[in-house]
């Protein structure tokens, strides 16, 4: 195999216009995307006119002219069309965690008298600590059960109210069975909350077909929206004007200009909206979605496991005695858009493959991350990032001092 | 009294070179800066910056290498000069209703076998919402008990865990005297709570003189950080590493990088950090928050009380017989900075003053509501928008059929 191939494949490739929307600086390959998205050229125009013309010349009086009002539920049924949902069901506000406590709260207060939170001991860290933290709010023998991915269907039972779990496994990407596992919730009696921080535009995602009861996401992962993006929240409309979300913010009103003194839910989806959102952060995500919106969701996953196979074949042809093992399923249809390899070394290990311009993630305790965000990444640069990673592992590069010390952030 | 007199004023006000630092629209006088603030010149280059070099470019690498992860705590830091706290104490993160529901939760966790939250009747809705939400959420006996302003003293009692009061009244900008009602409520055994999103930028507040337990406050009135800015949150260090908020988030970890199950709540400000910040929206903030920190708060104090003075006594001596009355103390000592008339007509007034420049905002069921954001604000500002309200009573411009209709966002 040859460079040359891969070159080919990205001629052919009907996503290979959109690369051309996002400002990628040269000689950086972003294998971080599910971390940190790219920027979409559009977004810093569309960022300084929204703080020169309507927050300077306009004002407040932009809530209005330039609806900043409707740009949570506006955001949000874009959202929405690439997660399977329909209009009015998802809405952007707060984060990822708070929009988690929102709807753990909900299905525990639907489920009376049921006190277990299940979930994947594997979920992700911030996930398990929204739980813990509502748990201890609540105190009443409230519990958060975390059991090994294998036991999930086992530990589903007449005492759990609620399975929450993260559609894409952060550090090895394993994707798991919505419909099968929301269908297992159901069955024992529970809801299913579903955190699609490392699916959503990245692959097809149908909340809808999967009767998932809820759902969360981030923004600034593969929709591209910058660091610390607005989250979405999605509550299937069955749910709608029942338990109201327990933090009562102004925005999640009925009426929220009456300035009445008692809380009354709005009964769509605008209840999971507490505070007045950033529109600064909120235009910055829209400019992601609606590139995202160009591409069809089925390309997208196509080239998406397209990208991760040709990269484990690569890692393990070209890397082959290097230290490296697979910590990601082979299947790809078991998968979501990452690759993780375990090796000993890789902290020191990521921290020269990024001085090459390769970024990825350091995952504890030995996990190299590799995320591959369909809409930039080429399939030449697969080959490039595996040629830089058998360069660093093969010269030992990642034994120089400077790639041992530990940042703030990895 | 002449314009000419307040052009004099403006030319030896000490605060004018600050002015010069806001993109003002030609025409347009922010009366309103307590509801959205006005944009500061650097904000728009900033966020490009952000956007294009640390995002764009430098992407993920950015939380180290522009420390993005020490922003909520420098910004935090900054604040807390304008707060009367110490460096530690404030932290920028989520919103001011969020913010609320971490402090109420501690303060409940802090006053065990105390089920009363006090508060005045005519605090801010979203804040007495956020409230209700937290008792309804923990049942158990918890309430949420509103007195009118002038019996908060005796609705403390052995039941209060902590009283929880904005320092200025949103309608009629009453200011509560945040030392005595701090000890009324540590008297009675309880804990207190100061929203200070009216008073943040706008006049001195000496939390830590006060003996204030918590506080919390919005980024977008006077501190002028753009649509939705992030807001803070303040804990006197003695209270540092006690109950910690129920809000566990991963960036609120003792060691958020370990991705460890259990979450172990760092112990200084930080704890009260939830989730990743949107980086967009903390960079406009700092700026804003950079200006009032080159202005003296003694100086703020005074202009705001010079503006407002004139403003009364100007309507009062213009508008005499239009109908107009005031609903803001007369005495500068008990106010912030703004000054609230009452009219009968008061929605459509002034969306005719807002069409003629000025913008205010209608605070339901009658108020005419302006806010004197001293760090850009003139002192010609008030006579110009004095002769606009004049000439909008006088005329009856206000009968004008375009001028009745309520939009979404008043």
């Amino acid at each position: 195999v040859q460079r040359e191939a891969f070159e080919a494949l990205d001629r052919s490739d009907p996503l290979a216009p959109l690369r051309d929307k996002f400002l990628l600086p040269p000689g950086v390959i972003n294998l971080d995307g599910n971390s940190l998205g790219s920027l979409p050229r559009s977004t810093a125009a569309r960022v300084s006119r929204v703080i020169e013309k309507e927050w300077g010349e306009d004002l407040i009086t932009s809530w209005n002219r330039h609806d900043w009002i409707g740009m949570p539920q506006r955001v949000g049924d874009k959202i929405a069309r690439l997660i399977g949902a329909g209009a009015g069901e998802v809405v952007v506000t707060e984060s990822t965690s708070i929009n988690l406590f929102k709807v753990l709260a909900v299905t525990l207060k639907m489920r009376p008298g049921r006190r277990a939170i299940v979930s994947d001991a594997e979920n992700f860290p911030t996930d398990l600590y929204m739980a813990e933290g509502l748990t201890k709010l609540l105190g009443q023998d409230y519990i958060l059960r975390l059991v090994p991915t294998h036991d999930l269907r086992h530990a589903l039972g007449a005492d759990t109210a609620v399975l929450m779990l993260t559609q894409v496994n952060f550090r090895t990407g394993a994707l798991h069975d919505m419909a099968a596992l929301t269908a297992a919730a159901h069955a024992a009696g529970a809801l299913a909350i579903w955190d699609l921080s490392h699916t959503a535009g990245a692959l097809p995602v149908d909340l809808d077909g999967a009767q998932a009861d809820f759902a969360i996401g981030c923004g600034y992962k593969y929709l591209n929206g910058g660091p610390g993006a607005p989250a979405f929240v999605y509550a299937a409309a069955r749910h709608h004007g029942q338990a109201a979300q327990p933090l009562y913010g102004w925005l999640g009103h009925d009426a929220p200009f009456e300035f009445a003194t008692g809380y009354r839910p709005a009964t769509g989806i605008r209840q999971y909206v507490v505070s007045t959102p950033s529109i600064l952060a909120l235009a910055a995500l829209e400019e992601g979605v609606d590139l995202l919106l160009q591409a069809g969701l089925s390309e997208l996953r196509a080239k998406s496991q397209a990208l991760t196979e040709a990269f484990i074949a690569l890692v393990e042809a070209r890397c082959a005695g290097l230290g490296l093992s697979l910590a990601t399923p082979r299947d790809p249809a078991r998968r979501g858009s990452q690759v993780s390899f375990a090796h000993e070394h890789s902290y020191a290990v990521m921290q020269a493959l990024i001085a090459r311009g390769v970024i990825g993630d350091f995952r504890a305790p030995d996990l190299l991350r590799f995320g591959f965000s369909p809409l930039y990444i080429r399939n030449v640069d697969v080959w490039d990032a595996v040629e830089a990673l058998r360069d660093v592992l093969a010269t030992s590069a990642w034994q120089r001092p400077e790639f041992q010390m530990r940042a703030a952030v990895t």
